[in-house]
């Protein structure tokens, strides 16, 4: 018996990884249809207690499926399931940015992030639930999968939810504050915040000019590579050995709001580094860095002035109160305390690109303070995101361990501007050293 | 007989400014869709010749007319007219980017800025004639009005030659590199690129992250400033005193492209302003600035492979081979070569702005090399725009005066990032002096 039959004896399609999937749909051991029927179970068994998707068509799906069997493989994503965070426009279903003002809009044309994965073999499954325009303004309906009770993170809550239910393989989600890592963490998933416009923004909700950036979701660092070659991210086959590699362990100017288990993930990932030889060394960044964090509200803040203007022309009544107050710019930024802000990222941005070099091949830093807080009235702190998101860099979200409140806790991996193959590449060296029980996600969510 | 009679006995509403209509629309002595019948009749009269427009359905704009002149004024731009370049969505119109990849489709949602003039009132008249996607591939076919050998510039083609020619009152361009204020002064007219950002490119097809800015064109300075309001650009009443006013004369270091007719209208606005009492001086850039022209080159390259993945990968026989270049890098752009074009720009901006104080209240520099090129086969040279692109500054186009050909040169007028609404309160103290014979057009065009 091959891997391959092993594999798909032993389990439920829908517990692949889309790169498992992709190599058995691949050498035609495993259908489009069968994959998606899958997913679809597993959604339909789901769904009532997660609630991760805002549009879901079974049978326009499954047709689809169908239709991919039928074609030669379009390229490397050629049959797998992704969800498309509800902000990101697709031609087969509406958009509605969990927003009142757009409920049943349907653009027709898809954004280019789902036009280059679409063309490139993925089946858009459906829409995941959101924060308003991935915002402010209304919550995702999402809970956690590891306990409904808590938040699975936002504003990429349904795509961060699917992905760790097995509910999809891949999914789109966006970060403007913390809203693609945040969630990886809460839900036990890797992710990808590639670097500032290596993924076009066309026809994904505007926030933020300077800070919205697309990324994806995956169940394995070869999944995001999988995403990565896409979008013309080339798989880096430089060896990478973990024995000498630098890793600058970041504690970050946000460590004030750790929490327990937020620092109980970096301090393991730290040490299983370390036991596997890498040299983890504290790094402490240059002074100008304690202020990204505000830079970042400011930026967030004044852009979003143009960004809801229409909204507020044409729908003031339903416009959330937060999204008003950026409109009004109720912070009260000035046009030179935002220039103040955007010079400040200037300055950072090669100052951090700097470090990297003979004395560091990676950084090493926090997801979120800690595991996914209870309720769904927040999504949890973007504190540990925000200033990657701003320098432009790329990241990587590994699961780590989890909380003491059983639910799981990433930790963050990143890497200069524009370096993102050579990041998952050395991602995909540490991984396996980082997240020691990858089926762990399996065994409690499907047990 | 008061002024508004005056006005309208004299004129067919179609040569009025967007300011002057608005008077009048405001004060019931035209209404919408007398207004919007005339920009229809002049359209009748000379689109075979002009070809401005992409779309337009006059049974549709007048059954809206009639409904803005039912209601009560939505905003400061009811019942006025609006063209809109072809690469922005409107609600009611098809959005091609002129590609034929997109022939036909309709996205029905208003991009933010058509949203926000729509909100305030204005009467969306048509879609304009643009170069493919803004950036390459097919040319527009229009032709400039003042002699249909010679084009009108670009890629705002259709909304320059429309405006121009009294079609419509007011339209939207777009600038990635000298877009919109070129074709400005290849048509005659006024046009406000605004600072990066402050206007949302939600909506508008994307090319370059860092540099596409959505601007307008009107007939005069009031209508620049009308538009303004609609996105928040409060009017600056501060009075603006001629005498005394120092302006900065910037060849720029773009100077090695001007032509006799550029050089005529720089020394002739500079010899007006100073009859009028202006202290005009030259002023030279540091050298760093020599070399953002093609840190500009370098980042609109880099940031096209992202933009026309999708089509590359799902319309590659159809799309244009300049565009396939971008995707495939052809120019070689390295990340570090990139990362160093962003640096420059991010150190020449606060330089830039440092610049204006007691010492400098604004900039005059060229808005093109000289009159329109003969042929459509080119839009003319970006040389002299490029610049103020990606150093994010607020340029205001107004035209001087008529070159050899025959055909209209103007002026732009810089000041720094975000002082746009202090920038339209000088330009339109400058303009009656600037643009001597502000109805150089109408006789021309009309007659």
């Amino acid at each position: 018996m091959d891997f391959a039959t092993s594999v798909l004896t032993a389990t439920d399609p829908a517990q692949l990884t889309a790169s498992e999937a992709a190599a058995l749909i691949r050498s035609r051991q495993l259908s489009c249809e069968e994959l998606v029927r899958a997913c679809l179970a597993r959604i339909d068994a789901r769904e009532a207690a997660v609630r991760a998707w805002l549009w879901l068509d079974p049978a326009h799906v499954i047709r689809r499926a169908r239709e991919l069997d039928k074609l030669p493989p379009k390229g490397p994503l050629h049959g797998l399931p992704f969800g498309v965070k509800d902000i990101i426009d697709t031609a087969d279903f509406p958009t509605t940015h969990n927003s009142p003002i757009y409920d049943g809009m349907q653009v027709g044309r898809d954004a280019a992030c789902v036009g280059v994965v679409r063309g490139s073999g993925a089946l858009i499954l459906g829409k995941t639930d959101t924060v308003e325009f991935a915002s402010g303004g209304r919550k995702a309906l999402t809970r956690n999968p590891y306990n409904p009770a808590h938040t699975p993170g936002g504003s990429s809550s349904g795509s961060g939810a699917a992905v760790g239910d097995f509910q999809v393989p891949l999914a789109f989600g966006t970060q403007t504050g913390g809203s693609h890592i945040r969630p990886a963490s809460f839900n036990g998933i890797y992710g990808h915040k590639p670097s500032w416009n290596v993924v076009s923004r066309e026809g994904v909700r505007m926030s933020s000019m300077t800070l919205d950036t697309v990324g994806w979701y995956g169940r394995s660092v070869d999944d995001l590579i999988l995403v990565g070659t896409a979008f013309r991210i080339p798989e880096d086959k430089t060896p990478v050995t973990v024995k000498g590699l630098r890793v600058g362990l970041c504690r970050s100017p946000a460590w004030h709001a750790i929490e327990p288990a937020g620092e109980l993930a970096l301090a393991t990932a730290a040490k299983r580094l370390a036991d596997a030889g890498a040299i983890v060394e504290d790094l402490e960044l240059p002074e100008p860095f304690n202020r990204l964090h505000d830079a970042h509200a400011d930026i967030v803040n004044a852009e979003g002035r143009a960004s809801f203007l229409p909204e507020y022309i044409n729908a003031y009544d339903i416009l959330a109160p937060d999204l008003k107050a950026k409109v009004e710019n109720a912070r009260g930024t000035t046009p030179e305390k935002l220039l103040a802000s955007y010079a400040l990222a200037d300055r950072c941005r090669p100052l951090f690109d700097a470090l990297f070099g003979p004395a560091l091949d990676v950084i090493l830093t926090p997801s979120a303070p800690g595991e996914a807080p209870e309720g769904l009235h927040t999504t949890g702190n973007a504190i540990f995101n925000s200033m990657w998101t701003l320098l432009h860099v790329p990241t990587v979200g590994i699961p780590c361990c989890f909380g003491a409140r059983g639910l799981p806790v990433g930790v963050t991996l990143a890497g200069p501007q524009l370096s993102d193959a050579r990041l998952l590449g050395i991602a995909k060296a540490l991984a396996p050293v980082i997240d020691t029980d990858p089926k762990a996600g399996l065994d409690r969510l499907w047990g």
